[in-house]
């Protein structure tokens, strides 16, 4: 008898029942925390129309749409009529756009099912995975910023996660600063692009990656300048508050505002952004969350039908992020031909799952516990490999230890693990 | 601003937040009662390689499978190299061969997942709806099947169904059936094809269909006088059992059992399916759901991987069923390369939500009772329409009525309803 491949196809996951209880715990925990700020859940199909779906998520996303055949005598066509789902804030403004009648004036809603991406399973990314979306619609108050960021932070809390930062920027406010420095237009995603990489290849790095996408030279120095001089403030902030981790967070909240201002100077749109980035720190003060954002102007986020602020929520330590959102005030205009203002965040239900040991025991010692626990891997980083920004990963199973950069840790266990997702 | 279509995909549902509520209660009291009988959750990918899938349906199943385009520059070939999970069946006998040594020796999983079928839906089917499945893998015991018709009895008296049977059948029993009647092996699939219409069409009907199906003629009569002669069996235990609706049904099953056994006479295959359909009914006696059981030698299924056992889960007076399943032997060997016996059922989340009216009141009270609760339709079945076999349905929005035949008020409902589904 022949045996067919048993494996999951490429980069998707079989969820044994154990793994069943832990996500299922995990999204009790975040829709208790949902209803509880007043959102209502809703459900839409995992196969779209495909033109529902197409040019709603720049370029790299189109590509990464799971497109599918038509069927019957149609399928010798090779033509595809609809397209799996790809993240739930398009088919919500396809829901507004079509129920507007049913739905309450501001349609608070949260939505907890998988999405579908053909990315490459290499880069440790899953190719379905679940996003636990809340998405507020109608309202243009900043509030709204500021209650998804507390529902989302509240969500964290309850799980487990406590060393996260919300970073928050708005493409206004960037589009203010691309401007001011001088970049053209349409160099602004190029610029973008190229200022991401400013942590892993540094200045140098940047200054030819921006002359290499076409960038006035001039405009780049500009843009170079802006934004490693923040990196000063973060040094400037620590002498000031001391030990006050929450009051550092807030005086360099408030100088990195103090820069945007001048370097946008009398740039409409850029002051636009700044004086909203403002009102929703002032809110987000008020929630009790206000030490949880940090302002970062170098935030861009990629889909592309952002309009307003953006967020991401990072972890200390962990490269890439445990969730985003953002205003997408046309989104639902592009479905209604009438604009429905709108603001949401994005929790990935794949988070790595991290323990973190509280005591400052011999290293013997807290091997031993996560053997005992069944952990797969230990990051150690000591005071040797903190001086040279890398830790050690250390996989129980085999005993090898290697170093890594401490920003590519992430990647490196995603790489190894067949992840037993949360 | 032009407005893109805001509907979802033909066949495919939006689920507002009252209509998620509903199906989240109702998936609740499904894995508390499987929970309770000892089933564990499991949880596969939507896509699967499309080699796992084909092949395991019969031929008008691979013609519904959804199939998507590869990516990237294979585009453009519009060949398809994965596609979504048609049931719930097929990836659990690859998540068997794949994980058999992680799991325990007698498998009992749930798993509550949707599925997408390319069905036309004309028919009032949906293209993408939630099964609820139970399998028990590792035991050829026919208490398995006892033990997922109790469970599944269970789930439904507690949603509220009171009134449905299930069918039971054997591939085996049917097999020995058609081979004594002397329908040659090749003509067994397009035989059960026409006796499936034998309540629509009657005797005459099929006698000709069997004759375009090419049957041989004094085989299909043989085989016509079978299943023509069951019939009377019902008027016989009517009498016999007077209003014991309880010893009715066992008096019928034993009466259908004893012309089984008559009929295949030392037929080797039909002897032991008839022999496992006798000890399944007498499992069910002592687990308490004897009366709900219904030996139904008609009954084939569309699957092609059953190799046992077969049951159907009816409603009286509702033309479809809620669910069904069977044992399937040889799924797991099509993986793995060695068999591993299996069984289990499957449970639609889509049927139809029916309230009986309680009373004998006047039609006119009914009817104002039907408006206050928001009913859609009412199905009225009065002395004169039993006689006809039909019922009036009635719809409340228009006030138009219109007579059907009983068994096609199920379709009917579907295809004038927008189904809130459950």
């Amino acid at each position: 008898m022949a045996s067919t491949k048993t494996q999951p196809a490429r980069g998707m996951r079989d969820f044994l029942p154990e793994e069943v209880r832990k996500r299922e715990y995990v999204i009790g925990v975040i829709k208790e925390v949902y209803e509880r700020y007043g959102f209502e859940p809703l459900e839409t199909p995992a196969v779209e129309n495909i033109e529902t779906l197409l040019g709603k998520y720049g370029e790299e996303g189109n590509q990464l749409i799971f497109k599918i055949l038509k069927r019957g005598v149609h399928e010798r066509t090779g033509e595809a009529d609809l397209a799996l789902r790809y993240d739930l804030t398009v088919p919500l403004a396809r829901v507004v756009a079509e129920y507007r009648d049913k739905l309450p004036k501001f349609f608070k809603r949260y939505q907890i099912q998988p999405v579908w991406r053909a990315d490459r399973p290499a880069r440790g990314r899953f190719r379905e995975f679940y996003q636990c979306d809340v998405d507020v619609l109608g309202s243009r108050s900043m509030v709204v910023e500021s209650e998804i960021c507390a529902a989302a932070s509240e969500v964290l809390k309850k799980l487990g996660f406590h060393d996260f930062t919300i970073r928050l920027n708005h493409r206004k406010a960037l589009a203010g600063i691309l401007e001011s420095a001088g970049v053209s237009t349409e160099s602004h995603d190029a610029a973008l692009v190229a200022l991401d990489k400013l942590n892993k290849i540094g200045r140098e790095g940047v200054e030819k990656e921006l002359a290499g996408r076409g960038i006035n030279a001039e405009a780049g120095q500009r843009l170079l300048e802006f934004f490693v001089d923040l990196t000063s403030l973060d040094h400037a902030a620590d002498i000031a508050a001391g030990d006050n981790v929450e009051q550092k967070q807030q005086a360099l909240n408030k100088a990195v505002l103090g820069r945007m201002v001048e370097f946008v100077g009398d740039n409409e749109t850029g002051a636009k952004g700044i004086y909203e980035l403002g009102v929703i720190m002032d809110f987000a003060q008020t929630m009790g969350i206000g030490n949880l954002i940090r302002l970062d102007p170098s935030l861009a986020r990629g889909l592309s039908y952002y309009t307003g602020s953006i967020m991401e929520i990072s972890v200390r330590d962990l490269a890439g992020s445990l969730g985003g959102g953002g205003r997408y005030d046309n989104l639902v205009g592009m479905f209604l031909g009438a604009d429905v203002p709108a603001c949401g965040f994005s929790l990935g239900l794949d988070g790595l799952r991290v323990d973190l040991y509280p005591e400052a025991d011999k290293l013997g010692k807290q091997f031993k516990y996560a053997a005992a626990r069944g952990v797969s891997f230990v990051v150690v980083m000591g005071d040797e490999e903190r001086t040279r920004g890398e830790v050690a990963i250390k996989d129980m199973k085999t005993g090898e230890q290697q170093s890594v950069k401490r920003d590519s840790v992430a990647s490196r266990l995603h790489e190894s693990l067949p992840l037993p997702a949360l």
